[in-house]
């Protein structure tokens, strides 16, 4: 069945470098600088705004506040009244906020919805972050009394690549130095003031211990605060406002496919269903094919990637999830080059999770804003070449939750 | 603009006398009672359920769980792969689920969503309870070192109605009495063993506290664990799904009409911002208009409602919100008997909140399938005769979130 089509129209991110708990300030806050920070770069009045969608994964956690859908309301007087809500699926929480608001969109419901993916994580210290994260798990069963349960389950991933294809840690490696790099080309990566080399990656050091399994410090992605704000339009308000900017209406992003599915929670319940299967987390690939699916694209027309590499073993999982290698075989497009900037099939231009910085919440409007970045040619030191058409893929949990969109005209 | 229609399908909740902590049972064995009870209810296979949404405001706290859109796939091994979300707006979250739900199916997206609320809270003391509830006010400002945060705030709802209007406690007492008494006819009521008279009722005594302000003990709901699962269909599953039953399609009923509307975190800002207003919460009063709006009808055509009585006070407000009785004159329908079963607009013949529990994301929910209930002629004792089209009002926060619907056909 055709959708209406779902316009991306801009929107902004906060600097992932930024401390907001040292810099004493409110969850709300942050929220306020994403929202008006969209509203600025998209060039839209608060007062245009129908609806709006948040995603967050914890704040009742990490900033002991729920209901934050309704905190929109305080970045402008003119949002009072609006619909809210918050949607949440743990890592995945950005994406399952754009689903929603897109639904929306596509049922006629109204005509500009904003998207706010927000998380405040740099509240509590290192051991309760990773306790917290560990409720996007099944915590009792794969988290209580674990410390940094993720790495732990992603370096399983991995062992589960080692066992049934052969996995080289030094490929891993390679994959953090990719997104370090790029992330020095980022203004607002986390990391892009780091050192990170494809050497210091190998290497466990005093400098990069181990956190879990075979997942090193340089395989993980950051604990980060940020706030993303992205608008959504149907074609009616889309015609007007590529009208009054004297632009043609072909020339907007939109979102040309999405893929939605979910695994079993626990990530030995998902490796035992995928025991036969060539791909180790075949419902993340469906969502991929999915969402190729419904944009009537192959990866051929992909000009880049932002996949969510909470570690390197989940950018790994996805080279081969995407098709990019054959199952198994994403090392061979890690030796290649390809996954570079300037590559075959640039991943992470942005630095990805690894380099641009986690705030879990927002990473899935983060990721999309990327790809509108992308496709748009304002992507500044990190544009991919004539990109066309950006994929992203999203994951909550070990795996569990996969969103997948083809960003582009 | 014309939308597709959603159909309900019926579904089933769990008792909400029961204590799930005690019977050492996790939050994903509620759900799955839930789930597995609503299939068997509407008749539905798992395999045919194609999404999945959960209404839940913050297992985070209670249970140390989030990720929790993901659990319903542990109901059943059919269910694997589907998507899944969860949704959130403090004590609506259930309908904000149902609205995401809905949205997908006028989308197109798919034919048959499964909607599932719930909420395990007897797994911390009354005093941690409260604290956690504070999270769907604005935390730092109105509960932070607060004792039960909630009854207060909405202490100071029935202050602003005395303030603006006069009101006799006499009346909330009358509330409580007739939400008891109906609950009683609710087998599956948290309450309805219990013994709670109008004069009961209206009494401080040790056994009915002050709890905060106005509030006593019997003008609050209750802290309740429990789970409620029912099945939307768009208007291709609906007219299979009556064939296969040898029935109409137009016996089913569907969701005629609905209301979002969000208003100011804090109370204080939503009393300053509606002092010019008859209304005290005028954007609730807007989500009320909207959903008799988008269903085409006025409040003479619905038969009950089912409303958000979190505590008398706001049931009191819901009275004149609905426009039962002019601004102010809640007291007049609490005299004239016109909210008790038999009434002329019975109000919460289930029991409501007060009575019948309020396990806080599953509430919205809750409200939806006793509004199927009465309009299919199946609720048993506490069926309002004749009923064919019913109204619900769940609010998250101190009225911050408002979601209305009518159920009817």
């Amino acid at each position: 069945m055709s959708q209406p089509a779902v316009f991306i129209l801009g929107g902004a991110q906060t600097d992932f470098a930024r401390n907001w708990s040292k810099e004493n300030k409110h969850i709300a806050a942050l929220m306020r600088e994403a929202v008006l920070g969209g509203l600025e770069a998209a060039a839209i009045e608060a007062g245009e705004v129908q609806t709006a969608h948040v995603g967050n994964f914890a704040a009742e956690l990490y900033a002991h506040q729920g209901h934050l859908g309704a905190f929109v309301l305080e970045a402008d007087p003119a949002l009072s009244g609006i619909p809210t809500s918050r949607h949440e699926a743990a890592c995945a929480s950005g994406s399952i906020a754009i689903l929603a608001a897109s639904a929306e969109i596509e049922a006629g419901r109204y005509d500009l919805a904003m998207v706010v993916g927000v998380e405040q994580m740099k509240t509590v210290d290192a051991a309760v972050g990773g306790d917290y994260l560990g409720t996007a798990a099944w915590y009792e069963r794969e988290a209580r009394g674990i410390e940094f349960p993720f790495p732990k389950l992603f370096g399983r991933l991995g062992d589960e690549y080692d066992k049934r294809y052969g996995l080289k840690d030094e490929h891993l490696a390679h994959i953090a130095a990719v997104n370090y790099s790029n992330a020095r080309r980022n203004p607002l990566a986390q990391t892009r003031n780091w050192y990170m080399s494809e050497s210091h990656a190998s290497r466990q050091s005093r400098y990069n211990a181990i956190i879990g399994g075979r997942i090193k410090a340089s395989d993980c992605s950051q604990v980060t605060d940020g706030a993303v704000a992205i608008f959504l339009a149907s074609q009616n308000y889309a015609r007007e406002y590529a009208r009054r900017r004297n632009i043609d209406l072909d020339r907007l992003p939109r979102i040309l496919g999405w893929g939605h599915r979910t695994a079993p929670v626990e990530f030995e319940a998902k490796v035992a269903e995928s025991r036969d299967n060539p791909y180790v987390l075949p419902h993340t690939r469906q969502a991929i094919l999915d969402a190729f699916k419904r944009a009537n694209v192959s990866l051929q027309q992909i000009s880049a990637i932002e996949t969510h590499d909470c570690f390197t073993t989940s950018e790994y999982m996805a080279i081969d999830h995407f098709g990019i290698t054959r199952p198994g075989e994403s090392w061979k497009a890690v030796e290649e080059g390809v996954i570079e900037l300037g590559g075959a099939m640039p991943i992470n231009p942005s630095g990805g999770l690894i380099g641009a910085g986690h705030p879990v919440g927002a990473t899935g409007v983060r990721q999309v804003l990327d790809a509108f970045r992308q496709v748009t040619a304002t992507a500044g030191d990190y544009q991919v070449e004539e990109a066309a058409k950006v994929a992203t893929l999203n994951i909550g949990g070990s795996g569990t939750t996969s969103c997948a969109f083809v960003i582009g005209r």
